[in-house]
């Protein structure tokens, strides 16, 4: 039997109530399905470990993680723990250590969620953002000086290099010849003029081995007017850490909300463990109230599934999903609803063991 | 008599076809008032003159324009010429060479502009951005290392001066507290670690001096989703150049399109001219069609007549900008209606030469 060990950071906030309802349906189709199980291992880290420990997680955190599949994690930050150190020491410390380059975020309009947009279908909002996630503007290189006198100057360096530009593009342009459909790259060579003519660059010249594939190239600024204005004209996105980090909030924006968000942090070459995460953030003004959206959690659920292979019963869940919303009118606030964390979770473990 | 001396680069593409009726516009409404005038100067500047003489504008092009009192630029960018060249040689040049670090936007539903937005309503969308608009992201600084080798890196800095920072959220503050609005800063302290966790010491510092003026503070990534989904939140947005440029994107979609979307690029302290643009691009696919919308042009002229005191005068264009939409139907293909360019810039005229 295949085994896939899990290493569950349910983290801060709504972090542990939605990672609950994802792990409950991991465990049902498992369950179901009888050629695969899940061994779950908790670690407490985040924000309160912080405020005990002064730091996030222990030195060896890493280590400790590199005997596990995937990491699935729930949400990080609290107020009294500053931002750049919550998010910076957990979630972009595990990202950069484990070389988890690609971060995979569908940015797709489920039946039965709300879409903010006018005059938009369902099958105008299908596309794939690959996001770069290893480097580039979050690289945390940078300097500080002349502190407190007037010629203090801050500097923020963004780091491309050849290898982690050619590889996240190499990635999405394998994905757009496999699904056969069109690549869309966002830069910004009009203003950035070195990163992004550099990008730009990589981008064509990628290209060239893939002939079949179909192109497009829009600036950051425009490609976020088209994304409410005219959202079919993406299919599969390929970005920079710090626009697809932007992109992908104004994509759940128009699919549903950050509560049906979910985002994949892969290390393709399965060297170390990948990651998965819903993409909203911890929400601690609605923690312990039993009212946070599972979905995006439940949603990355799928996508671990996917990435053992289980394809099918990744399409599964997102069908039981979408009839949770449609048929069961399972929405919580956030949607529009009144349905708690745990009545979405029950309701999709309920569709799915009647699928037996 | 008080004339204004003002350079008009029409620019590329859409960039002369909406000049002239913003021209028109100002002319008209001088006319009516009677106690200034406007005086025109034309440039030929732009991607014709660059194919010609192998660069955007003459040496001393910024010396030429400083004997005016504004710059009026209709758009720049042409196929065949790279746009890291027709916009950071002019574009890109003006607003550093004359020290227009502050980047002025509103984001403002019109009546009868087209929003893609559901259940909202035209009071929910109504804010000014303030951009910086001198350093930061677009510093130009960079550089380019192990240029085609495997190991070739490329870094991009963005360079936030105390001086540059604290004068563009200093100009924001005194915008919210002379017009009793909230003001919301946009930054990314949790990804840049330098840059913007500068940014938001010296947002709070100089809240210090404004106890009045309530504020919030957004990650770019939060803020671009609640411009869908809750674009009431903000008021008065103050922002670095980069983030400037795609949440004013952005704005635009939100509030009518491109079509509608007016910014001034001001040195407040008038030791160089200001410059005043549509802030769409040159739209090279539609010129010489006579249908691109000359209302963002129209409105980055009640911009100049706010900017040269004239604010009843500014205010009235706007009123009439809303009439000719609602009461006349006056809208461009890319409003979904049928007029033409010049049609809507002399209803515009009508509306104004009625009002005598
Ligand atoms: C929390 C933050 C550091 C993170 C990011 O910017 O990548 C988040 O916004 C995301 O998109 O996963
Ligand atoms: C053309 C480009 C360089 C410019 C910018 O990025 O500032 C434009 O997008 C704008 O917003 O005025």
């Amino acid at each position: 039997m295949n085994v896939h060990k899990i290493a569950v950071i349910a983290g801060d906030g709504i972090g542990p109530e939605v990672i609950n309802e994802g792990v409950k349906v991991l465990k049902e189709v498992a369950a179901i399905a009888g050629d695969f199980s899940f061994q779950f291992t908790y670690f407490p880290w985040g924000c309160e470990y912080y405020l005990e420990h002064g730091k996030m997680l222990p030195d060896d955190g890493l280590e400790q993680l590199m005997k596990f599949d995937a990491v699935y994690l729930g949400a990080v930050g609290y107020p009294g723990v500053p931002d750049h150190i919550s998010l910076r020491e957990l979630l972009l410390k595990i990202r950069k250590g484990f070389d988890q380059y690609v971060n995979v975020r569908p940015v797709k309009l489920l039946q039965g969620a709300p879409c903010p947009l006018k005059d938009v279908t369902r099958d105008q909002i299908d596309m794939v953002v690959i996001r770069e996630n290893s480097e580039g503007e979050y690289s945390g290189a940078g300097d500080w000086l002349f502190k407190g006198k007037p010629e203090e100057v801050v500097l923020q360096t963004g780091v491309f290099s050849r290898k982690g530009t050619e590889r996240i593009i190499r990635y999405a342009y394998e994905l757009a010849r496999k699904t056969g459909r069109t690549l869309t790259s966002i830069s910004k060579a009009n203003a950035l003029n070195y990163s992004m003519v550099f990008w730009d660059q990589v981008f064509e010249e990628i290209g060239q081995e893939y002939p079949e594939v179909e192109t497009n190239s829009y600036l950051v600024d425009a490609a976020s007017m088209y994304f409410v204005k005219q959202p079919e004209r993406f299919q599969i996105v390929v970005t920079s850490n710090l626009f697809g980090d932007i992109i992908t909030d104004l994509g759940a924006a128009i699919a549903g909300g950050m509560g049906l968000a979910a985002g994949a942090n892969l290390n393709p070459e399965r060297i170390y463990p990948s990651m998965f995460e819903p993409i909203h953030g911890s929400a601690p003004d609605i923690a312990h109230q039993g009212i946070a959206n599972p979905l995006a959690a439940i949603w990355s659920a799928s996508q671990i599934l996917d990435f053992f292979g289980h394809e099918v019963w990744g399409a599964k869940v997102l069908d039981v999903i979408e009839q949770a919303m449609v048929d069961k009118k399972m929405l919580t606030p956030d949607m529009g609803g009144a349905a708690s964390t745990e009545e979405v979770g029950d309701e999709v473990v309920k569709i799915l063991s009647a699928l037996q």
